[in-house]
């Protein structure tokens, strides 16, 4: 289709945009009451429920040169959805509020909400509600609700001195990706293009989450600021240190072939990056752990977290200051 | 304070942000979980959680320039917690995405927390995460949860011919104060100020909307694009029509005075304005209603909205043509 014949979301206007968006989704078992009506309603039947809210701006958190709108989709679902998974809990369903220019194209729309409703049907959630409006630049307010089907719910805080620290999911390829999209590097490479593919689309390892909860996990969280940074909340909300063991930590033989194109360090990817949502997780010493996850070092008195005995400049990331 | 000397955002940084705002707020009695983990854990006693979701984008929604911090976060909570108890329910906490410039002030976001935290405490609700994020524009993903404590949702599907039609709370005053704003007139006019002052901060009768599914209620809604363009929501969503009778709309004298001042007509504001977030209902003939409602039409077969038998042309907000 020539770009000149491209509906654009301003033709659309408001309510043909939440018709077209409507019309691409389907309501899961937890919603009682979806789109259309001035909130949603959902079950709840722990008598609980989590909740937790991101709000993901064009230029910052995404580029639409980088990724196309359903890869911007699947991603904004998922860290919401990894945040729901991080305290032991079942997602249930998204509300999204989207900010659009008015001449994004109704195609482009589309991929976005498919790209929602595909990463929530990978944990059986669905997209229960929303608001639309105009925006300069893309903006998504994202937020995930989930139950936790009578599971004490894992806080950062509970970790304790003995505890071993694991994590579940990949580490620094987000962040390797994104070097390479930065440098221009390494695109036309085919074993380096799955670095690009998970800073565009991460892969949380949604299930170990409430498993984690059913073994003892102690304390838990999503990575989404860096290893490091993360570990270190951790720390600081359960009284206790963090004791990394370097040569413990998965460095995947694709992040060492992106180092040597670019000359950087692979291990600062996995102990800094951030987009990938893997969880980390502190267990109690004799709990038998399943092979998703991979311990990496141990909780001991103590303040901050050390890698082979050093504190580490702790990297991350700060919204504000980056 | 010099400007010069005032503390900003950039200053403060993502975690010294978080910490400001989490050290205005309370928590209530719903929240077991509150800021600083992946996700805030609250209760639902109901076995449901009701959920609404609205983005507010600097520009559109609210301008720095015409209101303070305070006032925005009271409107932009206002217009959640409106929504949940537009379907009888009763607000629990909201959860709230903040994309802020830089150098916006600290004191402006003390402001701005302060708001969002005394309009819930009006309905005992409290603030229970969030997220925060740089952004070149003032953006709210303001995120509402609420409580249906046993009673059946009011929809906006449920109305039957024969039923009346009430409204409660104000209509037309934010949107004559925001014409007086545009104008810049009426400023200095004490017997207006409560008009520019109701644009700034709605007061939606909250407490009508639990009360008002225990009356038996049979569809209701927030009037937030106008309430000739929400009670077509209401007729479209139950295969009725809705019959206005133009004498018993609630003209304020305040919003007669300021039509004379500008030349405009004040049955335009109440019919089309849509900021006031007061609740539009409809009810079986029989019940009787309290004087917080008052009835100005009824819902008979057919379709659409008419006044006095004449079907109006529906103005109202459509967030992409405006």
């Amino acid at each position: 289709m020539h770009k000149g014949c491209a509906i654009t979301v301003g033709e659309l206007g408001e309510f043909g945009v939440i018709q077209r968006i409507s019309g691409r989704l389907t309501q899961g078992a937890a919603v009682l009451l979806g789109p259309g009506d001035d909130a949603a309603i959902l079950r709840a039947p722990d008598g609980r429920v989590v909740v937790s809210t991101d709000l993901l701006v064009e230029g910052r958190h995404f580029r639409r040169d980088w990724s196309g709108g359903y890869d911007i989709g699947r991603k904004a679902a998922a860290q919401n959805l990894a945040d729901i998974a991080a305290m032991g809990a079942d997602p249930t369903a998204l509300v999204v509020g989207l900010g659009l220019p008015p001449d994004a194209a109704a195609d482009w729309l589309d991929a976005l909400t498919d790209g929602f409703r595909d990463e929530c049907d990978l944990v059986g959630a669905t997209v229960a509600g929303g608001d639309v409006t105009r925006s300069e630049i893309v903006v998504l307010g994202v937020t995930a609700l989930g139950d936790l089907g009578g599971r004490p719910p894992v806080t950062r805080s509970g970790a304790r001195p003995g505890d071993v620290v694991a994590v579940a999911g990949r580490l620094g390829h987000a962040a390797a990706g994104l070097a390479l999209l930065t440098a221009g590097a390494g695109a036309g490479s085919p074993e380096l293009r799955e670095l690009p593919e998970a800073h565009r689309r991460p892969r949380p390892p949604y299930a170990c989450g409430p498993r984690a909860a059913l073994l003892g996990a102690t304390a838990m969280l999503d990575v989404s600021d860096g290893l490091l940074q993360d570990l270190g909340h951790v720390a600081e909300a359960s009284g206790v240190a963090v004791a990394l063991d370097a040569a413990a930590l998965p460095v995947a033989e694709v992040l060492a072939a992106a180092a040597g194109e670019l000359g950087a360090d692979p291990l600062e990817w996995v102990l800094t990056g951030g987009d990938d949502h893997a969880l980390a997780a502190t267990f109690p010493p004799a709990v038998r752990l399943p092979p998703e996850w991979t311990v990496i070092g141990e909780v001991e008195q103590g303040q901050g977290v050390r890698v082979d005995g050093q504190v580490r400049t702790v990297g991350g990331w700060d919204h504000f200051r980056e």
